[in-house]
């Protein structure tokens, strides 16, 4: 795998989208070759599996939506992600393993061994190169994701206090594994967050600017 | 769990529907509270995910399946296996775990350790009382699939020497754990094959008929 694996990860409402959008397009902007993707999704059945862990119709289990999880991970991995790694791409995703630790295990209470072991299965040896983490505070990032006006989809709409537990998780996932995530204060301007970012990649990862 | 878990594993074309239907008619003539399901399938979203899985138009990759199998299988138990095992019935089922290994694991090359460590997360402590194996040699088994004339589903249409892996490895489990497996010659007629598998969950699991 000679490319770059960079992970978006925070709460919903936390700026993953305005992030992964600044961040791709100044990375082409430089002239690399950037794949933009996202999770649940990413690829032909990922998608599927999308439409029908966040339809807030379904009842699903915790264990259910762990397992369906990591099967559109193994296969975004194996359509979408490896593909483009292996061809030396800068591979650019909104969310990886880190939010089935955060929201299945912190959030659903599975227990996080148990899923870092299944998702171990689907991912074989792509770990992300660099994981960002936006962070907000709940007060703030509830708001947002209300002012969107959208649906609410099967995940927003768990139970009070699943939001703090994934926000707390990824915090205490970066405070593991430090070298390989960066932590940004969400409440920033997004102009600065997106140059943090750059910034990071350039120093840290040797992307050219 | 208070009532009796039966599985029906077994080629396509061994005759596993026709004896699914002789053996629970025969219970329920008996008096016995019978649910009948199959793999994949059996709940709402283990159904979704069986039309998914057996399209022929899709390419999934052997992980992407062994995870998007159990994750129906979850459901399926989470739904419909264990509330009917609570409730003290014989549950019926055409397909469980030993598939997986058969299919993903013997069919498609991934590690019997790795599908069986899956399924324990997707499983629990749900394990078949008695699984019935309905052996035939492929010779046998291949031209009755074909004269059903129907359309032939994703797993049906792998590779020559799939079939062969597929029904060895059904053997190899039951000889790993015969105190749990009833092997039966599907040569035999139907009548005989049904009288043999009642006659075993009367002898061995004091089931009244």
């Amino acid at each position: 795998m000679t490319g770059l694996f960079v992970v978006f990860e925070g709460a919903d409402g936390t700026g993953k989208s305005t992030q992964v959008a600044a961040v791709s397009e100044a990375l082409c902007a430089a002239g690399h070759e950037v794949v933009v993707t996202r999770e649940p999704g990413g690829s032909a059945i990922a998608e599927i599996l999308r439409d029908i862990i966040l339809d807030p119709a379904h009842d699903i289990d915790p264990m259910t939506e762990t397992l369906m999880f990591a099967a559109a991970r193994a296969d975004h991995l194996h359509k979408t992600i490896r593909p483009a790694l292996g061809a030396a791409k800068i591979v650019i995703s909104d969310r990886f393993v880190g939010s089935s630790i955060a929201y299945q295990a912190a959030g659903r209470g599975i227990s996080q061994h148990t899923v870092t072991e299944i998702n171990r299965y689907a991912t074989g040896d792509v770990t992300p190169d660099v994981t960002v983490v936006l962070d907000l505070d709940e007060s703030v990032a509830a708001p947002r994701r209300q002012g969107r006006g959208a649906l609410v989809d099967r995940m927003e709409a768990a139970p009070d206090g699943f939001q703090q537990a994934v926000r707390a998780s990824f915090l205490a996932q970066a405070e593991a594994a430090p070298e390989r995530h960066l932590v940004l204060d969400a409440t920033q301007p997004a102009k600065t967050i997106t140059q943090q970012i750059l910034e990071h990649l350039r120093t840290h990862h040797g992307v050219q600017l």
